[in-house]
């Protein structure tokens, strides 16, 4: 029984994006007025004010109009979804992919990655993580008793690329880590991994024979310049070793459907459906239907909504770049900052706390991301443009007040 | 890696209910020939013969207006839908359910016993299922490294109740279990527990300190002169000590959008909010809304649909009744019945896929319901009421000619 409630005490929600409402407010010392704004919940997308595919409403409702054969589908998914999915996943990602074998629909970018780590993280299994890195990763690797080995990475450090430190990479690998997750863009800071760093992830997996899981949620939101290397498109890895995930809930903004795409090692894949026997069953059917419209957008309208974000990004960081004290990497895709504040004399969750009562703003405490993460926080900054600047300006007074 | 591998082998999915298209054709000895009909799936219900609640669509339509409210929800579901469900749920089952900490929503029945299930069994936990029961609460043990321990079930033995074995029952909580679960009505059986029976399982999970899990998944579905005891209804267990699970997937037949309920002790749904934000972050949020046409149906829409069920168990049973060999106890409620047949000179696994390939018609194999069924099979009646009537007829021509 012990070992249970250590597990799930380790399994806070508390500072989760979008369980803010549930935390308690204790009393603690407010220094000045509030300040007013529109509020902003940096804790994820504000699918408000960058909508959903155009169409994905219309794919729903022929899904539903389909009857029971979407509602009942496969539990990996219903099979011309996957080999529609396929097609264009394997154009994108630029290696084959067999429709049968090797992909799989999952409730969302979570519901795969949760499969996938169920799937390959067995009690004592050594798994390597970066730091910082999306904070469910550490908790799945917990929930399943794996054994976590975290990898740091120098985002601050380097100018492209993550930074990822491959000689404790290697190292671990050597220690005996089976299995290596992360997610590329990264997830808080948004650094995208060098094609020489995709290559040596890969050469070094190979010749250690290490699984990989690969969350390239972000993959398709770029920004300028930036060079974007699909782990399975280099040839180094065994492609039976590696797993990408990928979903439509980000960019896309389809989120409220629920559903996430893993594609690659058909054993990974064939254990995944497994668990999803017990798990859930399968993405909900009718929610299936949606991902007709993925990747097959009007013609424009991501290069728009990349761009829109491009230059949130850039006037967001505008702002960083103009406040004393503050540090923050420019990430090259997807849509989170990972600002380092300067040194504050309160807590990060009492400042969290205070941001929200005073500022009407939520962020996410960069501790979720990795112990070591106190003076950062993480924003998504897929808000309307002019709320989330005017957001970041409170923030800023509100770090002022606080500063030691 | 072996304990990984294990766990995976135990955990086959080829014969589970929808799976039946990837199973792999061997050569077999078939006799006569096919038999001509309306295909049946009994694996699962129609949804077409048995439409989704009316209004369904339009509420999530409605969801999807909403936007990004309605997306991202809480993890333990949006708060005003909670709220209406803990209302109706309260009134349906007899005893008060606190909305903000005493319900929880979850991507399907299904999701919901998986959160219940990991919530609850650590490592070596003694976990007592009824045999036969549903399926996947045996694997959920198996998958969190419970330990099983099965309690007969004489569901032939009795004229009315489940005939669950209450000494051994007794006896397996004395030698330490720690949890109960069970589904009422059983599945697959249709049997109801019976008033003396649910009481003296509260009692005695009182007073051996047992949680208690019970999937009332079909618990609206309840046929003419049957009286249906809601667990938590009785006053002799602690209700911090019991979950009820129940969901709008089979009777009301909104499968197609992935929706569960959770509702009782708040330790649990603590837990169980926690894994979800790990397994799926959330039930769909536009999917949801639907929820709110549940228990709200228009008047005489859930009498019809139960009393049609009840007509298609009951031409059904007459079917039955007039073969030869067939033993078949009259289910009280669901659309589940699980008959015994006379013995075959074939495997299961061989009569299962005959039987599909000589008659069109999909049964799920005893087996899955406990390792002593194999003289069994499950149908889910709820189907187009003459095509279910004429493919027993079939199947019993089929089991005829492979008699030993």
């Amino acid at each position: 029984m012990t070992s249970l409630l250590d597990k799930f005490s380790k399994l806070g929600v508390a500072n989760a994006p979008g369980q803010e409402s549930r935390q308690k407010i204790d009393d603690m010392d407010l220094r000045g007025e509030n300040i007013a704004g529109t509020p902003v919940d940096f804790s994820h997308g504000d699918i408000d004010a960058h909508p959903p595919i155009p169409g994905s409403f219309e794919k729903f409702a022929e899904g539903f109009q389909v009857g029971g054969v979407q509602a009942y589908t496969e539990y990996r998914g219903k099979q011309d979804i996957r080999e529609e999915l396929a097609e264009k996943l394997s154009v994108f990602s630029g290696a084959p992919i067999d429709a049968e074998t090797e992909l799989i629909l999952a409730p969302g970018t979570q519901g795969a990655l949760f499969l996938a780590a169920g799937a390959n993280i067995g009690r004592g299994d050594k798994v390597a993580i970066i730091e910082p890195d999306y904070f469910a990763n550490r908790k799945m690797v917990e929930f399943f008793d794996g054994e976590l080995v975290p990898i740091p990475m120098d985002y601050f450090g380097v100018q492209s690329g993550s930074g990822i430190d491959l000689e404790r990479l290697e190292e671990s690998f050597k220690s005996g880590v089976k299995l290596f997750l992360f997610s590329n863009p990264n997830n808080p800071t948004g650094a995208v991994y060098s094609r020489a760093e995709i290559v040596s992830i890969a050469t070094l997996a190979e010749r250690y024979n290490v699984d990989v899981i690969v969350d390239q949620l972000y993959s398709r939101q770029i920004f300028s310049d930036c060079e974007f290397t699909h782990l399975r498109s280099v040839p180094e890895l065994n492609p039976e070793n590696l797993l990408t995930i990928i979903g439509p809930s980000k960019t896309e903004s389809l989120s409220g459907f629920r559903l996430g795409v893993g594609f690659g090692s058909s054993r990974m894949i064939d254990r995944m459906e497994k668990l999803q026997a017990i798990v859930s069953l399968r993405a909900a059917g009718y929610c299936q239907a949606v991902l007709r419209q993925w990747f097959s957008e009007p013609a424009g309208w991501m290069e728009q909504r990349v761009a829109d974000h491009e230059a949130i990004r850039n006037d967001i960081h505008g702002v960083f770049s103009n406040a004393d004290g503050f540090k923050l990497r420019l990430g090259e895709g997807g849509s989170y900052l990972f600002p380092k504040m300067p040194k504050l004399a309160i807590s990060l969750a009492d400042f969290t706390k205070a941001l929200r009562l005073q500022a009407d703003v939520i962020v996410t405490p960069g501790t979720e991301f990795g112990p070591e993460f106190g003076d950062s926080f993480r924003i998504n900054f897929s808000q309307d443009h002019q709320a989330a600047v005017e957001a970041i300006h409170r923030t800023i007074e509100i770090v002022n007040r606080y500063r030691v």
